[in-house]
């Protein structure tokens, strides 16, 4: 069960990040605006924001304390629509609901999905380069910070793991496979999204090495989580398919493991990652709770 | 007719951009290899290299004699490249040859030629924010550069006037509307790729915006080459379906105005952009040829 403290500090938050969302992304008045309103669309169809306040959260902790980080974690969230977006697409997984409504293409059609998609990206490296932020942060930090971003999404990171999800790399039924596919196409973006809120706030490496290990562990919890809900779940709930792994043919935790296997691997990776903070004590409790948090989760 | 130290010198350049991309691009034996060498089929499908070219150039006139503009030069022409693939795909212009070649998603599938795209786009972020530069420049400049690049190509730049163009704005049988969609879906690409080069060599902001409009005419004059090109063209030339622009009903500069007119147009905008060079003198010669070159070009 999460603390109250931690509930309201999680609402807190996303509230934060919707507010700064709703800032960034242009209006749909601005044409074209049937662009605008798909970007939209699918930024406020109910995400819950994870990876913003994961930046969040580890840029209080290295002692940040304005609101330069938002602008950078609205980025990271950008990323993450746009990746689910052309995910979504009839040519990838055909998927026609997430979050529980229509897919951006069943709303849009393919051709703005895809436009939706590439937009989101766009506007994303927008943010990280310091779109909504005045003169408050050194340039250098930022370019730097996006580079490393774009390493972790890119063929060798996000890319490259939806890719190997696609073209069926997960018909190898080793474990080792599916978390480096996992490590990919999920862990890398909620890595780089802790990276990114210690170093824009200065942390040393120590720190941010600390934090890169809790999400590592955090992403893989978060995976098979996603894996088990996807059998468990209900469409309801869920806001997507149940089972909709299954009938794309693709191999996942439950799967592999079995569902106890896969809860009590989910387990073992949420001590991993709240183990990873013990150096830091007490400013680590919010971080300590979401870990727990990401294991609870009903959607 | 264009000299022969114009065509050396643009030859030259096309050999640095394209060993450059060649470095920067990572190899089909690293994973995931379809992704890689799906990236690389199209960046290597015979494009003109035109914005990198024009970069280079900018970089050279405001004063810049190192290799620190390759990386940003070829970052330029990733997204030019990812444009293009993902303008390709079914669900939007559905080409089936560019450069005369298959499409990316012809070799490859659709989900490929999505994520290729993706890949390309990110790749680009990462040589614009400092890929392959060791130290040797500031990441403050690059950073700021990058912002300005991903505004030019967003949803209020390339990706809008692909929406607008995908979404049947052309209709509008105005020349004005025709134009400012060609300056979003060409234009900005191309007028940001002059002031990149000049701002990364440090030029101060009336060359940047001499090369601005440069940039801005010279865009228009592509364009409409383009278009009639793509009507009296024959495909081997051309690389791609002749009258493709028509069969999507497009409208386009030779069917608003006639073929004599628009060829007038285009004439017009290549002395515009000669003149907005005239305070250079000499050191504009390349890019005072450039602009002949452009409208000579037969494919």
């Amino acid at each position: 069960m999460s603390s109250s403290r931690f509930e309201a500090c999680l609402q807190d938050q996303k509230k934060r990040i919707d507010e700064s969302l709703d800032r960034l992304l242009p209006q749909p008045d601005e044409a074209p605006g049937i662009l605008h309103e798909s970007m939209r669309y699918s930024v406020f169809a109910g995400g819950k924001r994870l990876r913003p306040i994961l930046a969040m959260a580890a840029y209080e902790i290295a002692g940040g304390r304005d609101e330069v980080i938002l602008p950078v974690a609205c980025g990271l969230e950008l990323i993450h629509t746009y990746s689910l977006i052309h995910d979504d697409l009839p040519c990838m997984d055909d998927d026609d609901l997430r979050r529980g409504q229509p897919t951006n293409h069943k709303v849009y059609g393919e051709g703005m999905a895809v436009l939706a998609g590439d937009g989101l990206l766009t506007l994303a490296f927008e943010c990280l380069l310091g779109r909504g932020i005045n003169g408050r942060v050194s340039h250098e930090a930022l370019g730097r910070l996006a580079g490393r971003i774009a390493a972790a999404v890119g063929s060798l990171g996000l890319v490259g793991g939806q890719v190997m999800d696609v073209a069926g790399f997960s018909q190898d039924r080793r474990l080792e496979t599916l978390e480096s596919i996992c490590r990919l196409k999920t862990g890398r973006l909620i890595e780089v999204s802790l990276e990114s809120g210690a170093i824009l706030a200065g942390a040393e490496d120590s720190l941010v090495d600390i934090l890169s290990r809790y999400g590592r562990a955090l992403g893989l919890a978060f995976q098979i989580t996603d894996d088990i809900l996807n059998v468990i779940g209900d469409t309801k709930t869920l806001g997507k398919a149940v089972n909709s792994d299954a009938s794309h043919h693709k191999i996942t935790f439950p799967e592999l493991l079995g569902l106890d296997q896969a809860r009590s691997h989910a387990r073992l990776q949420v001590e991993e990652a709240k183990h990873a903070l013990s150096p830091l004590g007490a400013p680590a409790w919010f971080l300590t709770e979401l870990a727990d948090h990401v294991l609870e989760r009903q959607s």
